[in-house]
């Protein structure tokens, strides 16, 4: 059960609805948001919505009949839109692009790709500066050094910046320097950093875990916006079976699933969906008719060289394409077709 | 190795070839298709293949390094194409949509379907009649006699017939009344069923098993065409994942390689892939962008009331409705995506 | 619901019995095995199962409330015991062993395997006359030929032999050579091969499925025994995996799943469970305490010659160790613990 | 490359033996642990492994062709043996048994348990006071609070405590009251955790990802032991399958790969293994034939009233039982079986 709060509500307002909740044996979690108040009734029995719709403080009640709740749908009809400022909208209208190298190496690299973008009238670069990897032996980024050369460099360009937060301590340090928190596939449900990211007021792309359910995903967001912050995408990125032709399975059903169970947008990620350079463009183009909201892939400007995911990144020019036709792809569906 | 052989070749040229096989250490493996006559060169050594393409009696020879051979691109780059006579045509210029009930039913269920296929130009209709149920208790389909009504109401309205064949002793039985063989997922390495369709002059679908691999479905293929059969397709109808909220997980990437592995068409089912009606749409639609040459889907004139797959089954109003978006995306892609 | 017929039921008291449960909405499912005869009724509603139990040619009613029935443990809490004549009997007092090549290849093969068996006291010899193969240009086996060199050989030593078949065809051929039918995890769902297997009189030992649930497995025994043969033994194989270390993962929880849930015996294949040779020994123990009634694994004069299964396949000497830890390991669990 | 350094190792040998790593191309890791100090090329190419062993420094030095080093059994055939203290002793000679509730909930509920495991002779308990939950509504644990009884109260009966560390920050916070950190499933790959668990001097017991890979488990422990901390237990609690008869699928293969691949002593969870309480016990003991050196189990004074796994906790009579029997298979192992 959501309660939306009203915006000057009382103290006194506050008690009476969590008393008259205490009476139908549930139990009162207070949100506060960038966007809003909320309290998220936890409980088992059968009520009357009524008797606390009525209190004066409630701006509307919902029954959800998921475990989560606020990532849900079923309070919040209309899908939800996130403002990145300088006309860079996800969510509504256009189909966000997101592309970039999987790790930032060089001031080469960054500026040739913001060009690359730009020239696109593409808004979102993305690019990792911690990376997690699998062996500790392995290049793990250039760090928060990296990050503030690109990020003078993106604003040099007018280009916004996504880059993977891996743990609490970090997220201070980067905050001033990106637009947008990717939390990897391998972090979906660290929770301390969930909590964490629902603190601050900055949008958090979060990714499906390498074998996580889609009830998972949706709980891991609820942490976040029960945390405060309502500016959540998700990402499907593929998922681990026992094919062993491609890196992962993307999960086409999982995109057009979420779509219809939160209002929350969700993003196609085709180069871990997938990991094989070729075949980026047409899983991308299938994520947009299943129903995604954007894509975010990997690009670099001489692919085979790239430190990390050289296997699955596109060139420019293949990038070009993809875009090309990812605009087209999306106008069909957004001008003929109702889905 | 695939060696192509001359329309006439002598037996005296036949010997030739195998002795000369027989120097490098290969097996020949003698194969004769309603197309044409091969050689599959099974061995491991390094050879010079102009030795044996100049030999008399040899059209072509090419090396093909998947262990599967005749089902590979490597030697045959052109897309295969199916003719079912009548116009009806699989793996070229049109997309080909096969829709219909998952249980052959009643005359007036058949009628109404074939109906509704009519009036959308709809050229193939599916339909079951012997169906693998997992309980023994569960209706087992209408068997033959269901066929042969449906095969004949079917030519009525000059529409064609794809249904699951189960078992070997069913092939001949079932010849007359149809125009595809389908093998469903439980029966992809069911060897001696597809060593005796092979046997046969008539086009098979060749679903993925229910955790079948790329390179097992593309080796099943090769049963079928090194019997003697080349008229088959290739079908992607989901695969079984940890993921429990939809029934498989449509595995778009499997479009996309298997398009890039094999000149055999390549069926999306999205009915199967999904298992949940609202959502066959936009995995039918997102199949086309990946690759797919045609879909195969379930409808029914009241789908809450078919006798089985009742919950993924869409309504005639949706299937016109899918109709339309799949022609409008297949014409996109085709018109302006050199893919 | 079950129900058990007595012995010499006049057809009047059959017919009572049928009217009684059209009555309550059920459909009668007749099955006659070589042990009884019983109605399986299949049906929604709650009824008083004492107005059947005590109409007269009614052995015993019982309410299973699984979808499959005749497998379950709930009307038959005692576990199967199958005797295979001359002292050999799976499911009772000992633990059973069930061990040879993969493949049956030539005389000399055969006979070193049968006194290897015979000195370790072993009573059933595994091998492939029939061997599904991915690929059609792969070795197929020696086919009936194999089989009858083999069934003499193994009379002259006194062993019982389990091999796999295909199709139904190869019932009738087999029948006279062989003790155990073997249906392989590629034909787990091949339910015209389980619905001829149950009008035999011949025990069948149904492997699980490649990615087969407990579910299927169960459903598929169903068939066997409502078809009319109570003599089966279910077969834990291993099940497909994300997991590239091993070639299946042996689901041990299997194992205990199934003894709880079925009256059948639970037998363990290592070879494939893990599949790798050096590893046969710990799984095979493991499913010992996990509660098997007996394993069936590969073992080869020299192993890495075998044409099939090579890298599974167990020297005699490392053979004749496991079987002295399996029994000893089966003595603990026997004599010491009560499960 | 596994480089032993002596204890006394000057910095004038340390560079030497450096610039002879750069000369072959390989680039140095140092790693410093409670027990020595090692250098960790990394590279490609062929060398003379001598011609470094022999330099002044150099203890021994072993090519390990795993891309983890330090975990694996190429350089240190001698199983690891982790000692608490007190005679709690892992990986040798005994097997090693740690129970307790899912969560820390009361006191009443410690008292019992410990007294349970002290009339049992078992030397460690498990419990958990950060509680890692999909949704954030859920009980997450009493908290350092919690722990802080716990351990005075362990400390009274002489038992070892075990929990889930779940962040960076409670590491220093938990240190002192703690015997082993415990890192979940959902943490397998959370990198910061595990360099940071690196710095410590307390064993770690590391839990393999939900779907985690026996290669990703053994990358994890690399980075605890490059980290600096020798004290490290692996221990496998099922994967995630589309199984869904039980929680998880215990992965008996796991077991016995591990114990083959490294040196670092296996710990079985039967509880997450299967997830229902009346099969925890075949599990457990298939495990100890598998290789287990220990097992780690829920048990709780009333397990269905506990606040989390109740499902899966054992009552302390099914816990003596499982006891008894863990210690007489063990006794048959270690004493008549050479593995």
């Amino acid at each position: 059960m959501i309660i939306q709060l009203k915006q000057h509500i009382s103290s006194d307002e506050r008690s009476q609805i969590q008393e008259e909740l205490g009476k139908i044996g549930y139990k009162a979690n207070k949100v506060k948001t960038q966007f809003g108040e909320y309290l998220i009734g936890v409980g088992k029995g059968a009520f009357d919505p009524r008797k606390i719709g009525v209190l004066p403080g409630v701006k509307d009640i919902h029954i959800v009949t998921d475990s989560y709740q606020l990532s849900s749908r079923k309070w919040k009809v209309h899908p939800t839109v996130i403002d990145l400022g300088d006309g860079v909208i996800i969510g509504e209208k256009d189909f966000a692009i997101m592309a970039g190298p999987c790790s930032i190496e060089t001031e080469d690299q960054i500026r040739k790709t913001l060009e690359h973008l730009k020239s696109e009238g593409v808004g979102i670069m993305r690019g990792g500066v911690y990376k997690p990897r699998s062996s500790p032996y392995s290049f793990r980024g250039l760090g928060i050094d990296g990050l503030k050369l690109w990020s003078s460099l993106a604003k040099e360009y007018g280009i916004k910046i996504i880059t993977e937060v891996m743990q609490v301590s970090q997220i201070e340090e980067m905050f001033d320097y990106i637009d947008i928190f990717q939390v990897g596939a391998r972090n979906t449900q660290n929770f301390n950093l969930l909590d964490a990211l629902g603190e601050v007021d900055k949008p958090v792309l979060l990714k499906r875990g390498i074998s996580g359910t889609i009830d998972e995903l949706l709980h891991s967001a609820e942490y976040i916006f029960s945390g405060g912050n309502e500016k959540i995408m998700l990402c499907e990125r593929g998922i681990r079976t026992y094919e062993k032709a491609y890196r992962n399975t993307m999960d086409i059903n999982a995109i057009t699933v979420l779509k219809e169970k939160s209002h929350l947008p969700v993003i196609a990620d085709p180069s871990h969906g997938i990991g094989i350079r070729d075949f980026v463009e047409p899983v991308a183009l299938a994520s947009v008719l299943a129903g995604a909201d954007g894509v975010i892939y990997e690009t670099h400007p001489i692919p085979q060289k790239a430190f990390s995911d050289a296997q699955q990144t596109v060139s420019f020019e293949a990038s070009s394409e993809l875009i090309r036709k990812l605009r087209a792809t999306y106008k069909l569906k957004s001008k003929h077709f109702v889905m």
